[in-house]
């Protein structure tokens, strides 16, 4: 390495404003016009149409081209995992949107159907997914409360709820917001707008999915304690639901609570025994499907529901349903609720899928993948599914048994199929504790998020504290008001951050070109006569204010004050002079009389004295812009009020390290003037020293020269 | 000038990298504790108490120190004139507010005095204010719409407005919410909150204030007019009442119509001729005082009113009314209004005070201007106030009368308490009419404003957007949430602009250690074997991507592509590995039976042959980091992906122009490690450029010795 060092930094060439720089390089001018811009991306020919065709279809340019030698026994086998584990998430994330357990299983075959024709991802399992479940049970909850369902039983003179009714009115409203959802999707990738994604940073969506995982949990608590607690929407409502079920717990359903600790405990114990079995079971054991058939059996055999009260699945229709057109009315109330669904559902979906392209070498398409999800939501909508996106753990399942392209995905849905036509009604006796209990088990990966918090504590605080605060927004305001507050909050911590730039001095790094802050460094030295400002941050409106102070500060020139006193000076000057204009009127009169005049002389002298620059005041100051990556009017006014007001009393301002947008900025921006010219730019801070030492030897030079001469 | 450039940049030093740096120019670590600040800035003393206590009230300071000779004339006729002003304002401002015209009376009083003992612009003239009193009459009117004051008329038998109990209701409104946002500024102030202020960047202020025009002069059609259009509140609402303004048109009072015409008239002449006498009157005529007292007498003589059914101000109570403490109840209803009132007040407050504080040399302290417009509002507000801020026009007339001082302020005040003790009930037969169109006639400057479109355009076309969105944001959802979402659109630029940067590749100026971009300039050459990178913007987590994705695009480097290709050729090469090891075993069989082998080395060969560096990559990227600002996780993990994924195949991944900040937040952030150390970072490109240079002579020098030796 150090070897690699001999060659020396040796430059020698001329000092080098922006002007200079312009005419030695030649900067050329000509930019295409807007107009041919347009033209270009809109001009059509035959293999553009056919990528275009290819790029929105993607499954007839890779079917043709499937090798069944490669990759037909690793699709089939994962689709057949997958296939089994949609089944039981399928129902358990039913019950999270508040539908019956059927409609999760619609969910988990048409979607899945749509993505393999237009998706672009090979290795994600797309389908039902717990966070997008709960925003929909949200909905669902708000739009047709039990309330609005409550009949008078003439058998038991009470009055009960009129579930057949209610989720009836479920499924339309779930249907609706997820063909909105879809809309939105296809909207926003027909606009090229897969970069909102980008918005949704890591500890955003790690926060996030932390805090939605919560609310999952809480939502399934009723069912593990066999308990009915009132519905609360909107705002704080995990709170008041939390404090509900606290007051409900004495009357827990001992069946129900016994019921569900044992399918906790034994999930826990057999997904710890697949770990511990991975490296040498070819397939993963499909814990959550014996989970499920065991407890319908036990369920069956025992009567759970009429012996001991156990809340179980109930009707399951077996066979498909006619698509419907989804409820337009429902619209209106929908928006808000199916455009955060879209942003969520898409964001998921298109990180899992990225890692996997990196994992694999092959290239997600973010506009494509938003109108795939958007069409499967949007079918889905018609045929009576709920939003979907993609799950971590089927994803995990379908690349590790051997997935390699999106025919295990087909297949998955294929197997869904088959089980929603023939065996589903089967398991109507499953208790709905179970299905909450393979949730709670599913949501463990999300929970180990927490470990975040202490690794971003000490790699980035800003980061940290965007982490808590989409956690704590989204478990106050609900997945999807909690959602928009935070990627709010995450870029204010972008406004804040340049708000709060460190604002420094710089010094030169002796016998070198390089500038250091002065007090960072404890060998850098300041250049004498020559102050160099940085701030670490764009100037901008929102911080110009803070640069002008701090370089008042910094410098410990009060400018205002200097130029109040300035002022003061000359208009005493001017009323000095007056006077004496009067009184050399009298004394021409007087001088015919030959009267002395000297005292008058020494008073101008003095006041002369006073105008002449402060010594203790630099003689330049460099403003390093090297950071800056754009300005605006602000920006600029402030530079240039900075350059007037500096040099009224005698410091030169002069500019270094413009990037060549800024450049262009202050140039249209009216910056420059017929005084102000481009040779106050500088590449670098030390042509920029090097200018104004340059400078001082003339001036300084001119001025002890007068000095002597004057003594 | 060109004398000056003699100096010739000349620099012999060693390649320096940042560890270099740290140890040549001695890194100090030791910063401040935090502990340490907070006791430092705690600590008390007893300058630093009578300090406090002079900036809390700075009238103790300033007044003794009064300059009789100095100022005293000036400020009597400035703020009599003032005054004079102050009356027909504050009366035509109450009707914007929707309260009686007495009570823009006591506004113009009471804040007024208050502000003399606390405020720190001398110059200002504080009181009503045209867009703070149409956002007081936006919520008067939504918390007291006529429709609540409906009763049955015996008289007439028909309903009519109970306008008596009304008024008192939004008087009762008013106070409350100007109470408030008294506290919410005072609360802003205590918590040096005062650099909100600079959100409020100067094109949304005046596309705010242009928006807000709008609004007033509508809200004033009506006087105009003589109609009563239904009021409308919420968003749209301006829309629908310039609807329902056009259908009532018909409608119209013929007198009231003459009335407003000839004023409009009389006071655009009056004002022309001010303007063309400015230089020879000593104090401009009092045009507004004029024609109050014109229309009054005409109205009284002519009893307008009653034979043309003009409205008019009607019963004005004399003298003043004892403090009611506002309505606690409303407060929950109004605090978004307030708060919005609060941040508006002060930002027109602060900009003017700012500018007269710069021509005359003084400085405005905005935390403590903060404390003063709040205390003005909160102590008004129990006087019955309605929030104040502080008028462009009188404050032109207050600094171009010769007002020198607060007292000038505090004189305008006395000569409103005369008027409300004992002249105000002169002006009862006044008609609203003329106080609508002395409004119309003081919004002309506001109207000037729509001139910025068009220099905006030409200097900075980010800015004029904020200025438009302002604009119609602002006339669409009024003035209180219209300002929210300028202020959100406005810090959506910053982030937009940081998303759209340009991405270059940039070359050295030759024989220089300067370095642009290539497509901007002819003479600008690349270096062979290296790519430098530069984003124009701040690498975070919003543009991370882009930025992965343009360093792709811009060095035409397919990453994944050649990642993929390297690792198939690599399975490949196992796989002959294990083939060959076969065929080895074989081949030791064969060879002890005599037989050849030679076509198996030459394929290893091969396959060795291609795991060799393409030679049209480059050796080397340095990506220039000189703009970046601050770095989160993301950013740090893409530059980290970014140098592991070159440097599988090959290319050494460099950094340059790295701030201090930024050096920390990649030490923090976990960027370096045992193979990743200080010393891939450069001070400048071109230390980094010699150093990736001063590497292939060794790395290529051995290379074609290699190739040489084979050949």
């Amino acid at each position: 390495m150090a070897e690699r060092r001999r060659t020396g930094y040796s430059i020698q060439r001329k000092i080098l404003d922006e002007g200079a720089v312009d005419e030695m390089a030649e900067k050329s001018d000509s930019k295409p016009s807007l107009c041919e811009k347009v033209k270009k991306s809109m001009s059509c020919s035959g293999p553009r149409l056919k990528n275009c065709l290819l790029g929105s279809v993607p499954v007839i340019s890779w079917l043709p081209r499937y090798s069944i030698r490669d990759n037909a026994l690793g699709d089939l086998i994962s689709g057949i995992s997958v296939g089994i584990m949609q089944l039981p998430q399928g129902m358990a994330y039913a019950l999270l949107a508040s539908v019956p357990p059927v409609f999760g299983l619609y969910s988990s075959f048409y979607p899945v159907l749509i993505y393999f024709i237009f998706g672009t991802s090979k290795h994600i399992s797309v389908g039902t997914y717990a966070v997008m479940s709960v925003m929909i049970g949200g909905v669902t909850d708000r739009l047709a409360p039990d309330s609005n369902f409550i009949i008078w039983d003439n058998v038991t003179n009470s009055s009960i709820v009129d579930a057949v009714s209610r989720d009836a009115e479920r499924v339309r409203v779930a249907a609706a917001v997820t063909f909105m959802s879809g809309l939105f999707q296809i909207l926003l990738g027909l606009v090229q707008f897969g970069f909102v994604v980008t918005y949704l940073s890591e500890p955003l969506v790690r926060g996030y999915t932390t805090g939605a995982a919560i609310h999952v949990i809480v939502s399934q608590l009723k069912y593990t304690f066999g308990i009915s607690p009132v519905k609360y929407s909107g705002p704080l409502s995990l709170i008041y639901t939390v404090l509900e079920i606290c007051y409900l717990i004495p009357q827990t359903n001992i069946g129900t609570l016994v019921v569900s600790i044992v399918a906790i405990i034994g999930l826990i114990l057999a997904k710890e025994l697949n770990a511990y079995l991975s490296k040498k079971l070819p397939v993963p054991i499909p814990v959550e499907l014996l989970a499920v058939i065991v407890a319908t059996v036990v369920s069956w055999q025992f009567n759970l529901e009429g012996e001991y009260g156990v809340d179980v699945v109930g009707i399951i229709p077996s066979g498909l349903q006619p698509p419907v057109l989804p409820a337009a009315s429902l619209f209106g109330q929908v928006i808000g609720d199916a455009f955060a669904l879209s942003v969520v559902g898409y964001g998921i979906a298109i990180s899992l899928g990225r890692i996997f392209a990196l994992k694999y070498g092959y290239k997600v398409d973010s506009n494509q993948e938003l109108i795939a999800l958007g069409l499967s939501n949007s079918i889905g909508g018609i045929f009576q599914c709920f939003a979907i996106s993609c799950s971590m753990s089927r994803t995990m399942v379908q690349e590790s048994t051997g997935g390699k392209t999106q025919v295990a995905g087909a297949l998955s849905a294929i197997v869904i199929l088959f089980i929603t036509l023939w065996i589903g009604t089967l398991f109507e006796a499953l208790p709905k504790a179970v299905l909450a209990a393979i949730i709670y088990v599913n949501l463990h990966g999300m929970m180990k998020q927490f470990m975040d918090i202490s690794a971003l504590w000490r790699s980035n605080k800003v980061d940290m504290l965007v982490w808590i605060a989409t956690f704590i927004l989204t478990l106050l305001l609900n997945p999807d008001m909690g959602l928009a507050a935070a990627i709010g909050f995450s870029m204010l911590t972008v406004i804040f951050r340049t708000q709060l730039p460190t604002y420094s001095l710089l010094g030169q790094v002796p016998d070198t070109d390089v500038y250091r802050p002065l007090e960072d460094y404890n060998q850098v030295r300041q250049v004498p006569g020559i102050l160099i400002f940085r701030s670490s941050a764009t100037l901008y409106f929102a911080n110009a204010e803070m640069y002008q102070d701090a370089l008042g500060e910094k410098s410990g020139i009060d400018i205002t004050k200097i130029l109040s006193a300035k002022k003061k000076l000359e208009a005493k000057r001017k009323r000095h002079e007056e006077k004496n204009a009067k009184k050399a009127k009298k004394a021409a009169k007087k001088s015919a009389e030959g009267e002395p005049e000297r005292a008058e002389q020494k008073d101008i002298a003095i006041i002369e004295m006073n105008a002449e620059p402060d010594p203790s005041l630099p003689r330049a100051i460099v403003l390093d812009l090297s950071p800056v990556n754009f300005l605006d009017t602000v920006g600029i006014k402030t530079l240039r009020s900075i350059q007037r007001d500096y040099g009224e009393i005698g410091i030169e301002v002069v500019l270094a390290g413009c990037q060549t947008g800024v450049v262009d900025n202050l140039q249209t921006g009216g910056f420059f003037s017929d005084k102000v010219t481009k040779s106050c730019l500088f590449s670098s801070i030390h042509d920029a020293v090097l200018y104004c030492q340059s400078g001082f030897y003339l001036t300084y030079g001119l001025y002890f020269n007068a000095n002597t001469l004057t003594d």
